[in-house]
């Protein structure tokens, strides 16, 4: 088999055949393919794109290409989430304790990646003592005992995705639907759960930047997920503005638990009672949505979601007393209100623009090796739709010095438009995608 | 400026600035550019196309790379001349000495290559003594002094091209027009010539395999050739069958000197007489094509076409007596008649099949370093449209060993389709492109 041949043959529309997709991943994984050879494939996918067949085997061959977590030896259903990420998302903080709560148990491999705040389990590490690097036997164990745990992706798993993403960022072969399909799901089979409920971000601030894509998107992972025989939903969210009202890491996290605590905690309870619901319902845990959403509602009220979050936050050695007192967690010295220049309502907040206050405040990670600052951030006080007097607070800065503070709340400003008119309200879940025998 | 934005831009369909084609293929030639970033936008043309403006910057681009050649020391116009190639391609050995013999002057640089024979500097090796390497001086004083010279293509020329035409040729984008006529027209324009022209092949045995497809790129070369102020004429030809009869080095040889002698040369006398009259016109030697084809014509009748191919040799330091007695040539010890299975006409030779058989025989180059045996080949004695009898020649098969004689046989046989109907003649010459100013 010859890499050219597969090559012209994508290049000319062609269906590749999984076991010209077979030779190409190992090819990528064991470096006998070159990166030029590679990278003209991707431009090929990019541009003829892929059949779900050769999506699914794409997927699975890229699955293949490293370990693979066995998570039978857990009692139950065990189920995963995956977000296609976008700013001020501490999603994940408090849907796997309110999932736990209700005996779904969640295995979760995360990343720390790039970004205009940490990942998170950086945003974990606000708790004094927090560790995510454990084996898979403890990591095993500790979703059987706790219910649910997080840990650093393995270096082994998915080498091919590693290779094949680290290209695709240098050679314009990002944004392909089937090579974002594969790389994410790959990941989530990888990681070994029953359940795979993803998060599909939509908007100025995410990947997806139309309903039409994220729907396309969406069904895809869903159809690979169901042919690679996992129950997997998917929910379309807004990611127009930030997610709540907090960006950067203890600041997210306190967001958190607010909402485990009962709190207002915005869109943030809306999504993770959704990405809750489905998780539940396709775990066998309740009937319908309806019924899995009052379960994680009362769990909420009756304070066994935050005990399930203090419980993990034990297990994984970080000081569960900061869950219950926020004040434990790091704390900049300087806070800033940001006041708006004119009254009337806010239209709308560049997420990318907030995301880069988060960043030039030093709470983002530019190359793998930067440090973060987990105690700087935003507030977003108003946020769209929002009414706004002059001279009233929009967000508050959180920095570590005044100088910062001042140059952020200038950034900041501009995330903002505010004008004369009320914008239209527009529903935060877009649409819900399961699988296709099933809807 | 960024490459990844390069990609990205011509990945969206958007036209390159000559900014961004200058900084593509400086960094080609410096090696700053990955090869895995130059694939991507290699497939990215594939798929998007250049507009003309793009074709032409970066056909410039890539002539400005490497050193290029000052013909103005010479005097009158000069000519050059180039073909995309095809099977029994000995027109340089004929028409070169034909239009020398009018008084124009061509500055010719050919390779070597890979394929199925040698290049036309490995057939004039078929001359004892004849060697291709000389000077820049050496070669400018040649063409003033016999009329034309056929050099080596100097290493300095065109390094873009070398990089590119290297990683196209492993990564699935060879076939696409604006990068065809950037590698040939940045090579002709380094060369000097003020008129080039073109002869572009089309059919089964050719890298266009339709008459829209090569009239497409003719028109391209064309105009790019008329924006960079060249003269430029293309000429479309049949290459659905060899190119006369001869296949192989010495064999070639012997057809183009039979030409010059007066003999019969099927289409080969057509083809030299159309390329050599676009070009006598071109370069103001002749008032019009029937004129410049006159002349033509009398230089082969009177046989000074033939002493300037005499001339040109001995002062690339080959043994002139063999354009007179060409038994003084390679000749393989070998030769075996393949005969007819049935009678009936020929329908169709495939140019590939015959290319395999001399290669087969030895007298290609499979890799740079590949020896070749110039002597070995095939002459076709039918042709398509040929009437054939049951158990007559109908090719000679010039080998080195009986057995390597037999299997050629066997192959060429497979090469032939026979059948009861006489075909339909096509026309040998298809079309003369001429810039469109000037049509």
């Amino acid at each position: 088999m010859l890499m050219t041949d597969i090559i012209a043959k994508k290049r000319d529309g062609g269906e590749l055949s999984p076991e010209e997709i077979g030779f190409f991943v190992r090819g990528v994984s064991d470096g006998s393919i070159p990166d030029y050879q590679t990278s003209a494939l991707l431009m090929a996918i990019v541009w003829r794109g892929m059949t779900r067949r050769e999506t699914l085997e794409l997927t699975l061959a890229m699955m293949r290409s490293g370990e693979t977590l066995d998570l039978s030896s857990i009692s139950g259903v065990k189920a995963d989430k995956h977000s296609t990420g976008g700013v001020g998302d501490k999603t994940s903080l408090a849907l796997l304790p309110m999932v736990a709560a209700q005996g779904v148990r969640m295995a979760k491999m995360s990343g720390r990646g790039l970004g205009h705040t940490g990942g998170t389990l950086d945003k974990l590490e606000s708790f004094p003592g927090f560790s995510s690097a454990m084996s898979d036997a403890q990591f095993l164990g500790q979703v059987e005992r706790v219910g649910f745990a997080i840990a650093g992706q393995t270096a082994d798993l998915d080498p091919a995705d590693k290779k094949l993403y680290a290209l695709r960022d240098v050679t314009g072969t990002v944004q392909s639907i089937p090579l974002i399909v594969s790389s994410i799901m790959s990941k989530k089979l990888a990681a070994g759960a029953d359940v795979i409920v993803l998060d599909v971000k939509v908007g100025s601030g995410a990947f997806m930047k139309t309903e039409a894509d994220a729907l396309a998107l969406a069904r895809e992972m869903v159809e690979v997920g169901r042919l690679a025989g996992k129950r997997t939903v998917a929910c379309i969210t807004d990611m127009d503005q930030p997610l709540g009202r907090a960006v950067g890491n203890a600041l997210e996290v306190k967001e958190a638990i607010a909402l485990l605590k009962g709190g207002d905690a915005l869109e943030l309870r809306e999504l993770c009672l959704t990405l809750g619901s489905c998780i539940l319902t396709e775990a066998g845990a309740a009937e319908n949505d309806a019924a899995a959403r009052a379960k994680l509602e009362r769990g909420i009220a009756d304070g066994t979601a935050l005990a399930k979050f203090a419980e993990f936050i034990a297990a994984q050695g970080g000081d569960a007393r900061a869950v219950y007192d926020t004040s434990l967690l790091p704390d900049a010295p300087v806070k800033l209100e940001v006041r708006a220049d004119s009254a009337g309502y806010v239209q709308r907040i560049d997420a990318e623009g907030v995301g880069l206050v988060s960043m030039h405040l030093g709470g983002g990670r530019e190359t793998a090796e930067s440090g973060i600052d987990l105690a700087v951030g935003v507030i977003l006080n108003k946020k769209r739709g929002d009414a706004v007097e002059r001279g009233e607070s929009i967000a508050t800065i959180h920095a570590r010095t005044p100088e910062s503070a001042a140059s952020a709340a200038e950034l900041l400003k501009k995330a903002y438009a505010i004008g004369a008119e009320r914008p239209e309200a527009v529903p935060f879940v877009k649409a819900i995608v399961r699988a296709e025998e099933e809807a």
